[in-house]
């Protein structure tokens, strides 16, 4: 697990997501820690190190998708806190949800929406 | 089919797309005019013509839920066409649709990645 | 959000489902009065209100849609309850449930079997 | 392959969809004919034949979850033809679709009234 | 409910999952008996009962496919425990899951690991 | 492209599916080598290199979740003609097919024997 591509992909994420990298390893430590490392070299090492698209577009791109696929509710979460640390703002990110009813109809609109708050609440609440 | 709505959303869609508002309403005359036009008021006369999010962005949000459903081919050939008339680049698109692996699977990017390769050689084509 | 569409809609919401016109508006004032507002000017103003299916008729349609997406538990309860509101009976509701197990497999069935079960216990014992 | 319950999904299937039965064991002899079977036994010979909800209100079921799904295209025209045989209007049809955008989004209910178009086609040629 | 198909399927389910068709039953014995009654006789009645392929190989395909649809993690959680019982090891289980991010994506695979994590626990737990 | 991860996912990919491997990188070399790149670096070079699944089993495991996720066609083809590859016999092939119509309906599973039916015929064609 100190991979070129780990290691890469853990500081990505880390620079993204402040410590969910590490909560992801955590979670995952008793039961698969290879999954765990796949997610980060994949994820993070390869794809979101490319420097083809800035990490704004590619946040924006993320909290589409997962809002469109309905059942990825916890890593929505992840990547609502993502995209608000690399600077969308909360406006912007209600509108890629609000989009989303036009593509994917409005129960995963609404769903995603009640995450969002969830995030925000919670981001209000830390110092 | 003459409200304030409608208008704003074809010319709005028309904007992004050239004759793409034209050829929905011209598919579905016969079938049903009013599902073109709910498409065309609600998505574009609404929700695209809102402030909150500029038209890249949305564009970006809308290629990656497109590929990520892995069954709208046809309405993300639309907006790939439409993602290169706002201002995304071939490489941006194609970043996008390899970012999708990681939130949906290898199946949806490399079809959406096919769909992608129609349009770009079809605009080659086109004078 | 006092256009006429949004006015129509909350009468069509509120006599097909009670308070939930009220809830949608509640539970999202602090995070997105817009998606609350859209949700209830196109699904309900534009869509419910249209004349050609006896409200009957879509709620069979919606509660069928909702159990094969597989994960829209929180909208499905509410048509169900719509359902039951409009005239289905229990019965009715869980047939087009079990039919479901046709289109979508047994889990999207049982899932949305155990969300009626719940519905129908709540109505029991409110007065 | 002459069971009851195989006899009774037959003629309920004759029935409601006039040769779609036949081609359905026809189109798999070659290669599953124990899959039609199935498809006959339970979908028709239990399901469809239960008699707690009319068979109009069960299309309607069905068209819906075929469009919501998205990827269903070919059950679901076989599903038009049959609505339109128990005494669905084009009009019901249509109209079924389109409710559909606002549970699943534009894209199923566009692609999914290209094939009720094509249906609708095919029975004005046929005598 | 005393049908060949459904004392076969109870005793095919039952010798896979020990206390789970019993609990099928139980669940849905207020709402929906005739739910119940078809899952055991179609899924392990029928299906489950046949030859052509090993119990085995039967649990890794639901394994695969319940983790790849995304929202059925309710029977994901009795699968994983299904294949435990018939031979498949925790190591391949997991690989299982793993091996649907090439094919699903990341959050279903991260989501079903979790699932599978609850299940290990609770088998250590019990005597 | 000649990293030790992609020469050995290139080896595994061609190993288990022939041409396979050649058709992937030579379709997507003038759109997108990239994507190309890490489908067989992640999938076949990181997982199916994997000892901790047989491949045997990885080819039901992802037969099944293709057929179910209901989209991937194309690429359930692919895996039906290494499923054969790898020593499953056509009936098991089309037993993991009828499985999935427990999980996720019987449009899917339809569909999908269609899919099996093509690459039987074609094998049979070839020499």
């Amino acid at each position: 697990m100190n991979s070129e591509r780990f290691n890469r992909g853990l500081k990505k994420l880390t620079a993204i997501d402040g410590d969910a990298g590490a909560n992801v390893i955590e979670t995952l430590k008793d039961v698969s820690p290879d999954l765990a490392q796949y997610t980060i070299e994949y994820a993070f090492g390869d794809i979101y190190s490319r420097p083809e698209l800035d990490v704004r577009s590619r946040e924006i791109a993320s909290i589409a998708a997962l809002t469109a696929l309905g059942f990825a509710i916890p890593q929505l979460k992840v990547h609502i806190n993502a995209g608000l640390n690399v600077g969308l703002s909360e406006t912007e990110i209600k509108e890629i949800i609000i989009q989303m009813s036009v593509y994917a109809g409005f129960p995963v609109a609404l769903n995603a929406m009640n995450a969002a708050k969830e995030v925000f609440n919670t981001r209000k609440v830390k110092p």
